[in-house]
């Protein structure tokens, strides 16, 4: 959008009006260029959003409509974000984004947002401007990070008048047929329109960028800001069209991770842990009874408190992840949790971001989801196999931290384990299992490659626990050479995890 | 299960029961055994479930949590039906139990399953022994369709007698650490057992086939129980690895459809279709704005009253389902509908059974469903292509039958329509698309190689209207050649199935 006047608002209340018949000159050709943008999306295979927003009665409803008439509509997907279903409320406010994300090379037009509900939230004083403000910088990363994944963002942006927004009001409620579609908070917001409008400024300012620009509509006559709407999609389509491989163009001028990384040096986390740590069969046995009792107990009242859970397990090869897991579950009523076994991801997967596949698998309020292996993934096996290009782990740090920002946000509870073993106790497992006849199908030869990458997966291991460390989501590292004592460190901080928020 | 004696559950009261120390040394053999026959079907790609049913008390928790901890929990998932989200209750009451079902390959455990709903509600006297008996033929139909496409059905049932449910439900009530388990509902069960074990022997009578026969289960001694769990999920896995290609043989194996065909002759449905109906432009403007008005009506009323729309388009190509769907979407606040466009499968898709990707896009109460090609396309494209096997869409009319009446008894409006063209029109259509430059794309050498197959394609749509015209779902024919008539007659009809329902 560029620069903007004092008044943001002005330069949309120019009064620019298009007639009938000019509009209908128009479409026919606008039409045809948008069907044959549209058909070049389906090979070039980025997700494009359009987001449409505006003052109340600007006419959102009729731009949408007008769009799906001159797109394939079986392209395009249209979200509305007015009601929210009980499981999009039992989890953090972006599922319900997430959930709606076009695939690429399809369109998702948003009548609504992720602007509407802290935009009104503020329009009503729910929230303090520093909390909008906060917002407002979770949407912009949140943006960002689409649109570094490959994502058109088109946000247009609606505006009216008061004058012509109280005008609209009164007409709708003349006329019998739409009275009925007034809603008395319609009343309520015309009055409080000054708010609306500086609230909306602030919004727009804070979340207007090169990569994910605003577009401001005159609304004030229907065709010119339909016209308007279709022309701004088609220019941003086809300028991304032609600019091939933009998406690459973008990705790698991405700013490097804003927090530091640490000096490299032979000291690290994984060098400091003591793997000599060890718990005696007697002694395991009492502390897995009381741990799993205290889990059993802590999991029941989490439900009924609708906090949820959310642990993590990696770890190397042979570490004992899967068996840490079993004497999890096994303190867990059947009913409260699930298994999310992370592998190669499906077809639809890879159609959207890389988070979408976590998001989706997200647990309602009150229930427990363990993820063996996870979106750290992204900074290991993808980091070190080169299925992820450098600016794609590298941008996952701070992307990893937001999701689990957003998590603990949603008060759930998040413990992740690294199960670390050394590299003797891994060569040592490995051969038990191949002696073993029902723990050969364990062993692959992708395991034996694995551990020729020993370094470099310890490179890994070691950035990603400094940089994703954080307050609200804390790694805990865990001495695994003896499996008694990584199981119940293990159980042990789970429920420590669960009591902080009990 | 084979014959059953007068008192089916005689059987599971001989009070049989494993030491501690049989158990100890019979598991590590049957777990090694589970997990082979785990990993070997991971490349066999059958789906497998495993339902848990049975008394209260009588320890399904217990053999769920046994299961998961014998076999790898990465391939399985475990799902209780216990508590449904709004967003079940707003769909056919099956929709939850497709959205758990495993994908291929992979394990499912139900705690709890279709059973519960109409076993309880006959035990409470909420519904009729003929209600019962009407719920209980669609589980085993649902079954049977499961089976048929390739899964493995484990039915458990666990008994105990009554002496030892009064025991158990005191002895949680002595503990204080247990007590708060014992619902009041337990207890108030535990007077009806008698009628609680008539409505279980109604139901395992009722849907025990060789297919998806019933194991009965004597749940008095754990050890026994859970042991007998294990062994029955291991024969069954390992008779069916063993039978190699048995999905294939069963599947030859399935009755023919029970409705009789029509007598063929060369006089059909699309044949008595006057297809020179058609109406001036003047009178589709009328029609079309008085029909598009009552639909939006008729949709926000739906809405405000919870009554879902599902409308499913088929047709030739370039019968001109694309511009109907738009006449129809222009009359519906996009917030009340989505479109849902059926092409190739997803890999997700794949690995379940074919109606699973129609289930998961059923609507919510209160919204509109359009679907631009549907489950049809068994019985037409894959039936003509022959993507389908002969078995496989002879069987789709029951299953598309009991698909749609699932819907109709939801109050989900249906309306489906078959868009009908001459082949001489088709031509004419097919020309002019390639002849205008905006049209262009919509054509490709699949639709001419269609072309090639008019006759077979005809066969099969007359079947197709022939077997599935219900009176909970009659198909329209719509006269396409003039497309004035054809969308006015389009949404007439779905404006009169929506006001039937309000």
């Amino acid at each position: 959008m560029g620069k903007m006047p004092g008044d943001m608002f002005e330069v949309a209340e120019l009064g620019r009006k298009v007639s009938r018949q000019e509009f209908d000159q128009a479409v026919p050709a606008l039409r045809s260029e948008l069907l044959q943008a549209q058909f070049a999306l389906k090979s070039r295979k980025f997700p494009v959003i359009i987001i449409v927003s505006g003052a109340d009665c600007a006419g959102k409803g009729e731009v949408v409509h007008r769009l799906n008439e001159w797109l394939d509509p079986r392209g395009v997907d249209t979200f509305a974000f007015w009601q929210s279903s009980d499981e999009e409320q039992a989890r953090p406010p972006f599922w319900r984004f997430w959930r709606a994300l076009p695939a690429r090379g399809r369109i998702g037009i948003f009548f609504g947002s992720w602007y509407s509900d802290p935009m009104v939230r503020r329009v009503y004083r729910k929230i303090k401007g520093s909390q909008l403000d906060g917002a407002l910088d979770r949407i912009a990363f949140f943006e960002k990070m689409l649109a570094d994944d490959g994502a058109l963002i088109i946000k247009l942006w609606l505006h009216l008048s008061r004058k012509e927004q109280a005008r609209r009001l009164q007409h709708l409620q003349r006329d019998p047929h739409t009275r009925g579609r007034v809603r008395p908070a319609d009343l309520k917001n015309l009055k409080l329109y000054e708010r609306f409008v500086r609230t909306s400024e602030r919004a727009i300012r804070r979340t207007d960028s090169a990569q994910c620009p605003w577009h401001l509509i005159e609304a004030t006559d229907r065709h010119y800001c339909e016209l308007a709407a279709g022309r701004i999609l088609l220019q941003s389509l086809q300028a991304r069209l032609q600019d091939d491989g933009a998406g690459k163009v973008q990705a790698a001028a991405a700013e490097p991770p804003a927090r530091p990384a640490r000096a490299k040096s032979s000291q690290t986390v994984l060098d400091h842990l003591d793997l000599s740590q060890k718990l005696t069969d007697r002694r395991y046995r009492g502390e897995l009874e009381k741990y799993q009792g205290r889990l059993t107990r802590l999991t029941w009242e989490a439900n009924a408190r609708k906090i949820s859970t959310v642990a993590v397990l990696e770890g190397w090869d042979a570490a004992g992840k899967g068996s840490a897991i079993r004497r999890v579950t096994a303190a867990i009523d059947p009913r409260l949790y699930r298994i999310i076994p992370i592998a190669a991801p499906t077809d639809e997967e890879r159609a959207h971001h890389y988070f979408w596949r976590f998001w989706r698998h997200l647990p309602q309020a009150g229930y427990v989801t363990i993820f063996d292996r996870s979106w750290y993934g992204r900074v290991l096996v993808e980091r070190v196999e080169k299925f992820a290009s450098e600016n794609e782990w590298k941008r996952a740090y701070l992307e990893i931290n937001d999701f689990e920002e957003q998590l603990a946000d949603r008060d759930i509870a998040l413990a992740k384990f690294w199960i670390h073993i050394s590299k003797e106790e891994q060569l040592r497992r490995f051969q038990e299992r191949q002696d073993i006849q029902f723990k050969r199908y364990k062993i692959t030869g992708e395991d034996w490659r694995n551990r020729k990458k020993w370094d470099a997966y310890k490179e890994a291991i070691n950035e990603m626990v400094a940089r994703t460390s954080t307050e609200f989501a804390p790694w805990t590292v865990v001495a695994g050479n003896d499996k008694n004592f990584a199981r119940v460190q293990i159980l042990k901080t789970l429920c420590d995890a669960l009591e902080r928020l009990l």
